[in-house]
């Protein structure tokens, strides 16, 4: 089986370092159509060759591991695959994306979303392992080819993923929830912060927690505006949801209502009974 | 020198196990009005004993690692100390503290925050090292006896931190930005999630990034009640502030001002110039 990855950053790189090591792939390519990340993907062996993307047709299996519009770009410039092929992205929305695949194609394509990943980006970002024991949610499965479906079933459980299956819409919700929403108050969490506090006293008073709350805050703009803008909808419910929740805290300590501070908190600290 | 910690969870169980290898501290004991964490801090070998709270004013030194009301109150109770005591506080706020010191022991008091910790808590989740190459703030030591400042430098100097002097009032201003907003915002994801998502869905699908950003959401209800109770007036402005900057964001999203939305990741970016 030969694979071709497009997008040589954290997720396609840290993929191909994993894939390589499966018995049933011969050659890994990827194609990137940023020349230092082209120039660094081969350097840091994370590929065997970096191919112009009009190659990129001829191979069994193709992964889109770019930023979600260029995922619907690139799928209206691989019509012409094998009718074998099977083609994967690994985008972070799912409705957008589906509905955009050509009718030629859409028994190649299989969509899936990695629940996995870091803030940080580029192919030296690839790490080994970033897959393992991680979750990969499939959308819309039914409308995949059988053939397609097997491939894509037999890279993830080599990979050693817990598979989910659900509808596109249903991913999207939640995936509004879950982590989009959670960017949102990130970058702006920072902003806050930033129009506050100088440089010197965020960097002596800055302790685990606000590091940790602030570490998405890192994450790229190309990927995450595409993002925002794909799971517009569903992301707006969820940041007017939270300013809901976040008002009554607030509300809570304004009037001075401790009691009710307290059971706020003590809800929240629920959540780890599930996470833990 | 003899060494007092009240308080025997996380903050003070800590203190206990980096301060036993000082070779100028003689022994340590401890006191916590909770029966489970006296015998977990015994079992767990923190402290050489646990005494009774009338007992603590005759130690040399005697640190406060309890809840920020809990702090007020035991300071009305240490009124006997001896004339060369140090009673050191590591409380999350410190106007309240400071304005609240009976003023027979106020030159006996250094107001301290070590700018570090993790969400755990209790006896259990103590840890060695937790000081070390962190920040210490000292605040309004102007106030303090010069004795029982150089005996509260020596001790953070022999706990490797680093140490930062600023007034009161500025500290709390800071560590309702830097702190207990961001903790504020914790709570209100988790209670978002929690009330539109199952724990099979949340279970699946939270990566890293959620998992980050909900952690504090662990803390502990008493000691949280407290602070955001003592830094109400600094919290309540942190929070809308933030509340504005995320009307921003969510207005550009609403707006599709897509270039507005790229723009403002890129500034959330811009932080971890400063934290990286």
């Amino acid at each position: 089986m030969n694979v071709a990855i497009i997008g040589l950053g954290l997720m396609g790189g840290s993929l191909a370092i994993s894939l390589k090591k499966l018995d049933f792939i011969n050659n890994i390519v990827g194609s990137d159509h940023n020349k230092i990340h082209q120039q660094e993907a081969v350097e840091l062996g994370l590929v065997d060759n970096v191919i112009e993307f009009s190659e990129i047709k001829n191979y069994d299996v193709i992964f889109l591991a770019i930023p979600v519009d260029g995922i619907i770009s690139a799928l209206k410039n691989l019509t012409e695959v094998k009718e074998s092929a099977t083609i994967i992205d690994l985008g972070s929305t799912k409705s957008k994306i589906i509905s955009s695949v050509p009718p030629k194609i859409r028994k190649n394509f299989v969509a899936a979303h990695p629940m996995t990943g870091t803030e940080s980006y580029g192919p030296k970002a690839a790490i080994d392992n970033l897959y393992k024991d991680n979750v990969v949610v499939l959308c819309d499965i039914e409308n995949s080819g059988d053939f397609q479906v097997k491939i894509a079933k037999k890279i993830f459980k080599a990979l050693e993923m817990k598979k989910y299956f659900m509808s596109a819409k249903e991913h999207d919700r939640h995936a509004a929830f879950i982590s989009h929403m959670p960017h949102a108050i990130s970058y702006s969490l920072a902003n806050t912060v930033m129009h506050q506090e100088n440089k010197h006293n965020i960097l002596a008073l800055a302790a685990g927690g606000f590091r940790s709350m602030s570490r998405l805050a890192k994450s790229s703009p190309n990927m995450w505006e595409d993002i925002f803008r794909q799971n517009r909808a569903n992301l707006l419910e969820a940041i007017t949801l939270f300013e809901d929740e976040l008002k009554l805290l607030k509300g809570y300590i304004e009037n001075e209502e401790w009691y009710k501070v307290h059971k706020n908190i003590e809800a929240g600290n629920r959540l780890h009974d599930i996470l833990d």
